[in-house]
């Protein structure tokens, strides 16, 4: 009887929409494959990204990044305080994996979240899985709007203001299927390095940290 | 010692923001408000205005049906199958008292559907009251404008995607306050019978129950 274990696997996909565990995961991933990072900023990232649909408490959060760390996805400075850290070559790979995970429907609270933390690090996927995640973004938006029932005269409620809400609201994913689109047609050399983000084209940058 | 209880009171207004349990019951009423309605129906109902964002059981809705009837708000058709009910005129006070209630911040989740349920029925509301609901609907959104944070050169996370999204949803919120603006300004004579709810502006009609 044999208790060794395979020395690698690789990845081959999942179908299992993104989850609340996921989402640290893939913020600490993110945001420590920018930089050397702490769990303060990863916490102001994800209530920065999330903006207050979601907010998962500061000791999960170090939880998850010690888990993180014991895995070896993420290295601590050995600086005696171990309060900063960077990823590896197998936090890269980990963050690769999340970004492609499916997320709920968008218009869900927590499919708001994941694809805000999705496209919060879609700069650091590979070209072609960066098109193809947009892509799946698309598809998801595109089955949401063909689910927004179709008029008809013969309905009670919601009154007049509830129609109206409803129909801005339908409008409102409208306007997030064409900003998918246009990020889909950007081309990648407007992307610029890892550590800097883009500030082309009158884009703000928001500082998480303040 | 005395077990009697006050004949009447009055109802002074609540801060408190409205919770899951009032959706429901706002809901219920609202529908029961406009005609005779059904349980089906008050289900179809949140599914619509809420558009996936919450969902109750159906129990739980006929829990509260029931509890509604027992309290008098609610009045069942003797009709042999107890399906059919209408509101009565306690349930129409509930109801102004119901849609008085202030909503959790607009992004949230829960602020979502409490928003979204307050516009369905605020047709139903007097003209007095309702310009003060708007009142309170469009400081919200004011107030969650505010809190957005000022751009900032210096920030490494969220990416460039990120940053892209995190604008259009900025602009979302904008044109969010600007609708309830409008809701606001509309004369009330454009408003119609509470059966009929309004059709003109080009404003589309939703069928729940299709």
């Amino acid at each position: 009887m044999s208790f060794s274990r395979p020395a690698s696997f690789s990845f081959i996909g999942s179908t299992r929409p993104m989850g609340p565990g996921d989402f640290i995961w893939l913020a600490a991933l993110g945001c420590a494959s920018r930089g050397p990072t702490t769990a303060d900023a990863v916490c102001a990232c994800i209530d920065h990204v999330a903006a207050g649909q979601w907010a998962p408490s500061a000791q999960l959060v170090c939880d998850c990044l010690d888990e993180m760390a014991r895995a070896r996805h993420l290295s601590y400075a050995h600086d005696g305080r171990y309060g900063l850290f960077s990823s590896t070559t197998q936090g890269f790979g980990i963050l690769r994996m999340m970004l492609s995970l499916p997320i709920e429907r968008p218009t869900t609270p927590l499919g708001q979240v994941g694809l805000r933390l999705k496209l919060a690090f879609l700069d650091l996927a590979q070209p072609e899985d960066r098109l193809q995640h947009l892509q799946d973004l698309i598809v998801a938006h595109r089955e949401e709007l063909a689910r927004r029932p179709a008029p008809c005269e013969s309905c009670q409620s919601p009154g007049c203001f509830g129609r109206m809400w409803g129909e801005h609201h339908t409008q409102s994913l409208r306007r997030d299927l064409e900003l998918l689109e246009r990020m889909r047609a950007m081309p990648q050399t407007q992307l610029t390095t890892r550590r800097e983000g883009c500030s082309q084209d009158g884009l703000h940058i928001n500082c998480i940290l303040n």
